[in-house]
């Protein structure tokens, strides 16, 4: 199935936080591909891909990068698709600087920023999906079912000391 | 003509700010509507307005908000459509509450957070264009050519002290 | 016993700080309710428990959230009782997103906001307490019992190094 | 007529922001004294009054401070009325110093914080009244007005671009 | 022997930070009292000490406390006894709070502060020295000594490798 | 006179700030001379200067700078003598880096700091009278008398809207 | 003259900041070339320029930028030659946002941080003279001659009063 | 081999994260010496070690130090060789103070500042290589084979689940 979301990310250990990007694109159906690409790193396929990526089909990219996260802002800088960034939690700042770093971007070259960590990650998933879902009834649906159902459990499961206190005995 | 985008925020005071996303889609020939919607002083018409607009075919909101910005959030928990928020800046901490209020979502309602103040405005002008010209060829071309504009515009203005310089004679 | 504070929060996971606000209204002997109710997953119910608390006979509520902390800013929009907020400590920013998505309303809809995590919880179930005592001199005197305790099993127990010397021998 | 509420800050520079709140209890119609009250300038002032406040009819008091400010955490350790803290706006920091100090109270003194500056000056204010309306219906009756009134504005102006607009022509 | 520092904190959880400042005191030879004093459980106790430290022959007063840390700047306000103010690391937000609440006293009430956490309390007890030492030659030259030692520790072990080296062998 | 107090800063453009440790001192009857030593341009001259401090007669070095404020930690590295620290608000950083800079110093070599800008130079100044004080009763009364007077001038100046509104008629 | 030193900035609104490196670089003697190139906005001029830059001869980048300050650490990627950034100071957050998106870089791409704004491009062409100095007598004995007139500046102006006093008479 | 780079740090402790530096100077071939010189402890060292550096024929130093972080800085007081700092991650405020007493140096003397902890060091290490290399086809090539190498990996490894997924099962 041709891929809409390139989830691409800054480094392999990036990946912890970045699959949840991913679990929840499964989650709604939608076709990704998932890559290293470090805008630091490897600059040249950094280009090559934000460049390449319309022409491939891909319709959303999602990147995820910590610290001087330069990665999300630097995909839109080459490509008029919409590019979500997810601040991967860092070492030293917890995210502070991650968060900075993609949300903080100059007029003119826009990067829609999620929460710091794996909150974000899913997030962008979802966000791709409710951006899909403009153009697909099945990604609407699924993008729908999944709220619903998320609703519903909350509803059914009202008391706050349930589960844990039956842990704890 | 329908509009495409709904521009909300949480006081007219915001407007300053908020004015720059109104700025970029009429540059992008984008239809939008723009409305005073307080999360905390309106909470009923946020409901209405967060659960109606779909079916009005608005498909991407843009919420600007500040302080405890939390008008976002609060559209996106009503509506499967895409969702930017915009943290205004703030009196008192420079929009560091707005952007952490907006941007730290929990997993499961997704918002797309842009930069603080006027940046942050113009780029959910720009993202809302982005992800619109998924669907359209004449927004696509629109949001292409600003993007061709801006750099060419760097590229004929290379020399840092141009114009400042004959400013100041 | 008709429930005098409801206490919400939104998420299962925000229980084990909350329960310190709920271990504090027993103390006090203050009837209340303990209830999930999200603010972004499940936003009918937060307007509708908002609405409805008064008639219920609740006279305070206390609502936790973390994050992007959008609870009792939400639920103090729908009603005209005091709400009390209570910062969950965050796994990424330690609940700085949240003192601030809690504390910073603008001026027109109020939420008394409590310390980050533990402490802001008991002191959310004692704050309650003082609340209710001006009506009530049972809770009045469990207040001031409370508090006379405290006092003195600090003058009690002068000596920093007493129990944990004692521990550590 | 007899005060209900104690509206106490640490210096008349404090004035300019804690006048808001009086504003406000003067529009629900409550009874208030103010008087400057240094925690670190007139602390057995600060005692007395803290002390004295209950048998003098007092019942909720408001307590602005800025920096280091300890005014309002020092008089809930002397008195089981509920407190109210508001962070006044401090020139280097920007009222975080003050928003912490307040906040951050450890767990068996509680002081329901506000937002920094004028917006937490006057939601202290409205808090006070809806503590105060838990016994009273005509302060009920006030609050309730005031919420509708703020309500029905923005209602009435959905425009952001109205009065502005205008103003600039 | 008559106590010339009187140490002081919050909590007797402050103790293992505080601790250090005990054992610098004990290391430069100078008697202490080591109390615990709970600026907001205990205030009356705490207008006593501060207010019969002098008379009591207390020349320095050593204060630790965290979050809202209010227990240096309060004694202060109630002697003219020099008064050293040790940030104790809080849980949430890691003693940035405690060091606030601490330094950012108004211009009328002084309070010394030091690091967070353990080497603040250090510095707290050996800047009680150095204040000491001003009147004392004892007490000059265990400072003075204290000082050559830990600057010869540092010349003797020049190479950063050498023990981790060793102890990882 | 001989000067009690050594007055130094890193640059004649900290002197706004530090003017007001200078009028405290005169206000306390303290010699002092200030003068400008900078720890990153005139390294050597810092040196020599803490080097000969207390053969001067210096008692108490009050240090101020701001941004990467080394002053008075380096100063303290030379010197027995208590040295006090003032973090001059910067320009960009509003003093947080100075406070950092200078409150942030490791175990064993100790730095007083005082809050961020004017308040804490005036706190240095007094901080360093009454450190002084435990050798010299006039200087200790004039420090009672400096406390007594502040605070007189608020029990007499109660009402924190008397001037300010006869200022604004 | 063949410029050794490439001075580039993301947009013409950097120059007053930037401006301060390049006056530091004729006062050293330096030659160097000043350029608009925007990592966002002329990404593939960016590359270009650091792909280059070291054929043309060109021995030291200095980059500046505000915000999510991508442009030092992009240049870092594509060129071994050592490039120095500037944290331009930003409209909302000072800078501290541009300071951690050019600092926080992750290991094996390296950027020299300097302070945000005037002082920090100050250096940054102080820093590359020192760099340049290595292989350049001339250049060597410019930047000892500028350190040794900054230090008799100060030890030539001691007193802090000296000239704000007489401009104030 | 003659060391062409001095690496320095205040303490023993701060080893595990300056190794890095240490490690990538001999991935490149640079001799190295390192020595623990604490700028608070052994401010004589300090001294000498900074005025010597240059004609020992060390061409840059490194220096790494936490919480107020004074060693880079005062070391480029002293020589005016290249300094670069690296900000060592401090047990209370996770590097932020260590960042900001290394970067935010006033103009005039200047230090090159890399990350917080590891990244940084290591970064320093290679910036000091790209400097070298200026005036060494021998460090410039190892420096270029670094660089490729590191992107050669990525570019070999481009799935992010590669060895996790493998290490999982």
């Amino acid at each position: 199935m041709q891929p809409l979301v390139g989830l691409i990310m800054g480094s392999k250990s990036d990946w912890p936080t970045m699959e949840h990007a991913a679990t929840m694109l499964e989650k709604l159906g939608i076709a990704y591909e998932a890559k290293v690409v470090s805008a630091h790193r490897t600059p040249d396929l950094l280009f090559d891909y934000a460049k390449s990526a319309e022409s491939k089909g891909i319709q959303v990219i999602i990147a995820g990068a910590g610290g001087a996260a330069h990665l999300p802002g630097m995909v839109a800088s080459q490509t008029s698709l919409p590019v979500l960034g997810v601040p991967v939690q860092s070492r030293t700042l917890n995210g502070v600087d991650s968060l900075l770093s993609i949300a903080q971007m100059p007029g003119g070259v826009a990067v829609g920023t999620l929460a710091i960590g794996k909150a974000g990650a899913t997030n962008a998933g979802l966000l791709a999906g409710q951006i899909l879902a403009l153009q697909s009834a099945d990604i609407k649906k699924a993008v729908d079912d999944f709220r619903a159902n998320q609703t519903q459990t909350i509803l059914d499961n009202p008391d706050p000391r349930g589960e844990s206190e039956r842990a704890a005995k």
